[in-house]
């Protein structure tokens, strides 16, 4: 399903209470973030159109856990609607969202003890009541997961110090908990970090994380692809020239897939390259 | 008891086979290595002099998890002896030196498939053989531990990019597995290693790092000392000046306290902190 998010952040602030209120929000909440990040989507429930708003900050101690029931506790996010849902049917579908999203990035590896996502519903809209367990709901939870999407993915692009986005997904682990895991070492180890910075297709970095994550699979099983461009293919060098690779991972989002050939499990992290800014950043600032 | 360290690897190789073998293999194994690492000492074994030799290399990928029986599998190290001693005890004594040295340091978290430590003893020395349980192997072992973490630090301390030595010692936790993990999230925290090359005490990060480690604690029970200065007591800031905090961390070699207050698990980590050079050194390496 494509992202339809409808309106950007200036144009729901002129929709709000006050005129800039949600522009004004969402820059207030700003710390090392170099932009404001908010954006809208609308569904139709029913006949009624309901709108979801959502605002995120946070730029580095990046890297939430947001596991457990919603709602959480140095990120902070918000989403409002109008929709009429209840309790439940909210926190069903937040934890479902988080779940593809918030809990999928990472820009340092930190995780702060008090990060906050926070979801409002005040009921304006006048749908029919969302409950679990129906179309309706099902709607509004994707939508709030393309929302929630969005937000995540544009607070690891504003990372501080970020110059490239890397997508990283892992399939053909023996489990999905094996490829999360593989994942989260592959985006948070400062060897492969500093080589996405560098756009240097070093895929041996990657496979060393892999190998050291602390799961078991076949290292002649092994393919790896950047860009779609074959890297490894049975553990082996594939062939590809390294000035096509160089080429392919000096865009500005890069999308990696490494298929450990161990089983189904699949999990995708969106994380981020280690530039001289970033340590800039956290060197200079004292607290 | 005081490190004995008699002869560097210069003087060492004076006596080898070879009047410059030994530092030719010491550099001969350096990669983005500054300078060789060789070290060796000597123990009197029941009249006789022992002599151990040890060398290192290893800058970046280095967070060795040489944690089962030795001998293991980036890193290279060597030590020989001309000891005469049992293969178990060597083994014991090897594994005993290990879980103390290499397996208490990290440069960036990024733990190699493929680290190498290994102990050789021709039993030249003559004198007689050194078996498990007497006071000739705790004075043996006690000498190749001594050695190890000499070796060890000096790798530390010439990683890659390297400003500043940090030691982190967290005593309190409810177990030594306990305090190993929290000393290594903090030890590996992008964050804490970035206010280390800043020279900024900033104790949030660590507490943070302590927070998300994994492990359980009252945070009002923890009390932070950096180098021997209190920063924070029963949770919050100790009152200890940040101009006289800025200055102790501003030293080359930097010793954390973390007292946790909830057992007497402790653990101490060898590392340093992350540097424009180390980005540098990891963005501009292509292989």
């Amino acid at each position: 399903m494509p992202m339809d998010i409808i309106l950007n952040g200036t144009e729901l602030a002129a929709k709000a209470l006050s005129d800039d209120g949600g522009e004004n929000a969402a820059l207030a909440i700003m710390t090392t973030d170099t932009r404001p990040k908010s954006f809208a989507t609308r569904i139709d429930i029913g006949g009624v159109t309901v709108t979801l708003g959502g605002m995120t900050k946070g730029a580095g101690m990046i890297a939430p856990k947001l596991r457990m029931a919603p709602p959480q506790a140095t990120m902070l996010s918000y989403v409002t609607t109008d929709a009429v849902i209840d309790k439940a049917a909210l926190h069903a579908a937040l934890a479902a969202a988080l779940d593809k999203s918030y809990n999928r990035i990472t820009v340092d590896g930190d995780t702060s003890t008090n990060d906050t996502f926070v979801a409002l519903a005040n009921a304006q809209a006048g749908n029919k009541a969302i409950t679990q367990g129906t179309p309706e709901f099902d709607l509004f939870a994707d939508a709030l997961a393309r929302l929630a999407g969005r937000l995540a993915k544009e607070m690891v692009k504003d990372g501080e110090g970020v110059s490239r986005f890397v997508e990283v997904n892992v399939t053909g682990a023996k489990s999905d908990a094996d490829a999360r895991v593989c994942a989260e070492a592959i985006a948070n180890s400062a060897l492969c970090k500093t080589a996405w910075f560098g756009a240097d297709p070093n895929w041996g970095r990657i496979l060393c994380a892999a190998g050291y994550c602390g799961i078991s699979f076949d290292p002649s099983k092994v393919s790896l692809d950047m860009q779609g461009a074959p890297v490894v293919r049975g553990g082996m060098d594939a062939g590809t020239p390294e000035s096509e690779l160089v080429k392919l991972v000096s865009e500005k989002e890069v999308k990696i897939d490494l298929d450990l050939g161990a089983g189904n499990g699949s999990f995708t992290v969106w994380t981020c390259d280690l530039t001289y800014e970033y340590v800039k950043i956290n060197a200079d600032y004292h607290t």
